[in-house]
């Protein structure tokens, strides 16, 4: 992909508070490199994952070990007028550090935080969580360290004997964060209404 | 995340076909692992990735170092009865192997694979790949091997405390697939038509 480099943390915060999902690599206990896909949040000048308090692969985080932590936000199709200059409209970061393991006061603070990323207005609609879902479980948190950043050109990049043919260009953006109508659950009861924070996600669109 | 294990190779085939975009994760020349994103595309029993001879992780890659390669569709969030429910809708698989790089003639297929891929029909559109653009382009090629697949519950599982009260649940859909009108290029010399394969997909909505 061509791209170039974001050094502006501003826009690394954006990236992040745009996206709900990273890429979590690390390696496992033969020291075989493991990609996960987890759920990711931005507090301040840390990133937050979450999971149950049974899973291998936080465990072995939570422990400290060495992680990269990546983000990748696709936007588009760059449609050039040569194959070989076609190429994916993206955002993407890369997060080096390690993680510790937040205690049960954070945690609370920590969920709410997940939920409202994933849809705002949420948590005051719903019950507090139980005591034993919090305890149930695992938060961890690592300090934005050392990132780096890439961007991709807006548009195609075609030399000019290309752009002077009679090959088309330009770019098929993804409606990404473009939202479907709200779908009921099978058992949800009759007669409840679908509740502001997602009538408000459905109206969105985020970018 | 409350997930399900999937064995079927035609659900992981399913997966690599629908999506574009990999994470692979390795370690680097001092035993870090980095995790970066790359465009994917199936090749039969192997998944090919591409990029420029220069690239560090591609020779790293191409020298046979152990990678995991995984594939993430997120589809919707899957909003709960309580925030401790909440999940995202989503496909993930994780693969391990490693690569090796493809020699000449088998390049410019798999150069044409990619662009099938990700713009269909388009190949027919534009020039075919001159020589020196297929000489500065490395493919690698990894046999699809050991592998697992997760995704998640379609719906809500909230306790039965939780179904029988006044709390909504259901799913916001992503559009993901959902593509927004083609955006000409700035540069793109007047009269040159919208082609078919932009056409095609622009009226795609592909899940």
């Amino acid at each position: 992909m061509r791209d170039r480099a974001i050094t502006e943390r501003a826009e690394l915060d954006r990236l992040l508070d745009d996206n709900f999902l990273a890429h979590v690599g690390m390696a496992d206990d033969q020291g075989n490199v493991v990609v996960i896909p987890t759920a990711v949040v931005r507090d301040g000048d840390s990133v937050l994952v979450h999971g149950s308090t049974g899973s291998g692969w936080m465990r072995r985080a939570a422990a400290g070990q060495p992680v990269c932590l990546t983000v990748t936000d696709l936007s588009g199709i760059i449609v050039a007028r040569t194959a070989f200059e076609n190429s994916l409209r993206y955002r993407s970061a890369v997060l080096f550090g390690s993680f510790t393991r937040l205690a049960e006061p954070d945690v609370r603070r920590a969920l709410d935080l997940f939920t409202e990323h994933l849809i705002p207005g949420r948590t005051s609609e719903v019950r507090p969580n139980h005591r034993r879902e919090v305890a149930a479980t695992m938060v961890l948190s690592m300090p934005i360290g050392p990132w780096s950043m890439k961007t991709s050109a807006d548009w195609p990049t075609d030399a000019p004997d290309d752009v002077a043919g009679r090959a088309w260009a330009g770019v098929i953006p993804f409606d990404a964060r473009r939202l479907g109508d709200p779908l009921p659950a099978p058992d949800l009861r009759p007669g409840i209404p679908v509740p502001g924070s997602v009538r408000a996600m459905a109206a969105l669109t985020r970018r």
